[in-house]
């Protein structure tokens, strides 16, 4: 038994998201009917992070369990011909230690979150960037975003149904990067609460409009109360970077 | 009675090309119908350049006259409220003089052919760039490409159907550049003959395969011939990005 770690770029368009779901396809249901076609085994695929439905990957990460005797090449070549169509590809494939786990060995995660601000319509990058269509200030964004960089109980920016056992984390990047029309919102932590960079990329965008000062963010994230937030930011927006171990 | 020039950004995937043709929805006639549902006129959308079936525009430039007296937020807004769910989105639209003509009137145009150059398959990329498995040496293939920048005659790298009267054109910049696994293809010039940017793209793959050398490119060009030219690049890597007048 060999423990594989795979890295995997995907077009969360068409899924229901990363987990195995009842609703519809998922990412992971998809990674392990192509490892049950390349070797025969029904084997769990786990991934780093449980991106939602419409979230993209670049970069996610996952380990899986594999008998057959292969190699790095083989794993990924095979795996990405029984994916086909589907808009999922294994960029590398190795082998990892017995105790690497994709999800509680990552060290940091990065994301990125696309705004297109601009009037017009999305044509090339609808379904790969939230359309903004009123002037947003990403100074003013990048300049409020600090307040919420460190060590803080994040619960104003936690979904409902969030699984984890504490709303305290430390968030070591939060920054906003105008090029264009284009304003990449960069988020780095070792880990994220459930829709934490969506919420906060919301709240962000309120900063950006002017209806918020950089004050009204920070009362926000300490009245501990997802009420206080700003809207969660689309999904089709948020890309899944990297994961560093 | 204005004539209205008008930016427009498309994806190609979706549309048999710009030209209005019998076999498929055309990016011309899905810009006809906007108008015509706009301000009740049938009018015909004159485009800089006719790109094919699955090229891209990031900045297309076309001009249309329509007697409604109207403003350009007006024209750039309805037109976009007629033309979803497509992916055709106009950018902005400007009055203009009465024989300005986006085609005629273009002083340059500029092209982007973009290439992912990585064993994997492509899942956020597909039909948006040309997938090359192989490896590229982009230095070797910007090297190669400076044998066809300037005035030539580019019968090589001319589509059998190309219309234009002469197939002598000034090229004006050919350069390659890579970005990680991104291969970029910049071609500009005052207009090129048809299917020019994809068959140069073709023959400088080749280069960078290992298959040609400079001289190789540069006896291709002086043959004059198409059938010692490499393959035409599919469409989905090219980018109209922008025409000058």
């Amino acid at each position: 038994m060999t423990r594989w770690k795979l890295v995997v770029e995907y077009d969360g368009g068409g899924f229901v998201g990363w987990q195995r779901q009842d609703n519809g396809p998922s990412v992971q249901a998809a990674l392990e009917a192509a490892v049950a076609k390349f070797c025969g085994e029904r084997a769990r695929v786990w991934g780093a992070g449980r991106t939602d439905a419409g979230v993209h990957a670049l970069g996610q990460a996952a380990h899986v369990d594999i008998r057959k005797k292969t190699t790095p090449r083989a794993v990924r070549d095979a795996i990405n011909h029984h994916l086909r169509p589907l808009r999922v590809a294994v960029l590398s494939a190795e082998e990892a230690d017995k105790d690497f786990n994709a999800r509680v060995s990552a060290r940091e995660r990065l994301y990125r979150y696309r705004i297109v601000n601009r009037r017009a319509p999305l044509a090339l990058e609808r379904g790969r960037a939230w359309h903004v269509p009123y002037a947003l200030d990403a100074a003013a964004m990048h300049e409020a975003a600090q307040a919420l960089v460190g060590r803080h109980d994040f619960t104003t920016f936690r979904a409902s149904e969030c699984q984890a056992r504490s709303p305290v984390k430390t968030l070591d990047q939060l920054s906003v990067d105008r090029d264009g029309e284009l304003i990449a919102v960069t988020a780095r932590a070792r880990s994220f609460l459930h829709h934490q960079v969506r919420n906060m990329v919301g709240s962000l965008a309120l900063v950006g409009r002017g209806t918020w000062r950089k004050a009204d963010l920070q009362k926000a994230l300490e009245a501990k109360d997802r009420r206080k937030g700003g809207p969660t930011a689309p999904p089709e927006g948020l890309y899944l970077v990297e994961v560093k171990y």
